[in-house]
């Protein structure tokens, strides 16, 4: 049985975008603040903070201004905020304290775009263009691809690596029509359908690319981390996920959230990858995130340090 | 990346006797019966349905002469009964339901011995004899050693591979002076301490014996499934898992139960590996065990079947 792990991996926490965008409840910006700032010092060099949407669509959201202008200041954390649209990637840029990179955003499922997006796969390829000039209006070159239900997809069932492959292809052909390229290509299990043959499969696939693949894992049936671990074998070594595996909806059966970041930093450290995160301090930040959601978390790890370690 | 996973698994299912002896209430005989027959119907094989303990130490399983007196008929169930002394081993012969092959159970860990059994090393290990005449008085020859903490303990920490392989050795030599010998040896992951790595390597340190190693893995710190995907690419074949990942409190932060038998099963399924189980039924037991203890269970995968399915 052959292994090479990564030395080191990057991860970039979504866990408060992700877990309060789908809570019940609306938790307060001095809240959010505190989880964020927890999750800062236990060393996350990347945290998305929220997403800019519609304050009328998504009220759990509808503090994202006020949010990003009350960051706390951590010099060596890059802050990220989601845009769907436009609208939402001009409020991201208006605000100084957020760093986004340039991702296209793309699904191989028909059913999800139409759902999601109110859009067809030949209207949000034909975008591609605008999006680039939009881009360059704000100084950035595209940095990469965000690929949705990359694994599978409520409505159309599992996703063959193929489509998704093709997908890629074509929007690096129409990137290039840009002067564009891609720089990355993250797959994100929208929900819980991969496994580690299918991981190693896509990530193998992509290798041509020679750029970094990433992965963003919910865990909706369980693979959550063994789909990390099959990544890491394949030589992933960058990772999306959520302190507390926040996300979905933790109140709501079958909708489920993100890997837990601080289960994944677990598994990395008992591997020997560094992730340059303290888990004890990361730990502390789920027992932040449990207070502030009133319940126990997925995340597993967490719950043997104790509240106050 | 070379890969060879075992055609079809056996898997040991646990959870009425890990869920309901660890619940903080005392769930009625006719509840337990109700979610074991449904284990049954989704095709698990082998059932360890209860303990013979003292009834005023674990009230919980209080009635295991009365359950196992009620067992559903299912002629292709191997039911089994957990026992942890003499007086308990016989309680279980004398259930004409229960099938129990004849274990030994150790321990690596001195303090875990000492807390648990009030035992030492040296102790537990002159009592085989004893053990072996007392299985043979049943008409039994030895069928395996159960090794807890075979990965670490919440008293001593991690505990190394060579650790356990020298208490197998141990412990074979002794079986031998019995004429007696080990047909399986099952490590016990008792509190999640284990990782893919250490998995790999006790299983492979163990393949000298040329006897099959199972595996009985906790999910406490999130690797419980990797594990369990650590073991299949090692060759194992034989698991135990507890429905809903019931075991240790789901109620008590740092404790917990086993690895979900549905998840493990859906992951086996999707890797093309037979379990003789069928997902939908698993997840409508699931679905019992969680009406029973009243709250979401750490499973995953049965939350996106619907209870009536």
């Amino acid at each position: 049985m052959s292994k090479s792990y990564p030395t080191k991996i990057e991860i970039r926490e979504v866990g408060p975008r992700e877990g309060f965008q789908s809570f019940h409840a609306v938790v307060s910006t001095s809240e959010k603040l505190k989880l964020i700032d927890a999750l800062a010092r236990a060393g996350l060099k990347e945290i998305e903070v929220t997403s800019f949407v519609r304050p009328d669509k998504v009220p759990q959201l509808a503090d994202a201004e006020a949010l990003v202008n009350a960051l706390p200041a951590h010099a060596e954390v890059r802050y990220t905020a989601l845009y769907l649209n436009q609208t939402g990637f001009k409020r991201a840029e208006a605000a100084p304290a957020i760093k986004n990179r340039a991702w296209l955003y793309a699904s191989p499922s028909k059913t999800f775009l139409k759902a999601n997006n109110n859009t067809t796969p030949e209207e949000a390829l034909a975008r591609v263009a605008e999006w680039c000039e939009l881009f360059n209006d704000h100084g950035k070159d595209v940095h990469g691809l965000m690929v949705s239900n990359a694994f599978g997809c409520a409505y159309e069932g599992p996703i063959a690596t193929d489509v998704v492959v093709k997908l890629v292809n074509t929007y690096q052909a129409e990137l290039a029509r840009n002067k564009q390229t891609l720089r990355e290509v993250c797959l994100a299990d929208t929900v819980g359908m991969g496994n580690p043959d299918s991981v190693e499969h896509i990530v193998t696939a992509l290798a041509p690319l020679k750029i970094p693949i990433s992965l963003h894992l919910h865990d909706t049936r369980g693979l959550g981390l063994v789909n990390a671990y099959a990544g890491l074998r394949s030589g992933v070594t960058i990772f999306e996920s959520s302190v507390g595996g926040i996300g979905g909806c933790p109140f709501t059966p079958g909708a489920s959230g993100n890997i837990a970041t601080e289960d994944l930093v677990y598994m990395c450290h008992a591997l020997g990858i560094q992730t340059g995160i303290d888990l004890a301090s990361l730990a502390k930040a789920a027992h932040v995130a449990q207070s502030i959601m009133g319940c126990a978390l997925p995340g597993r790890v967490y719950k043997t340090f104790s509240q106050s370690s």
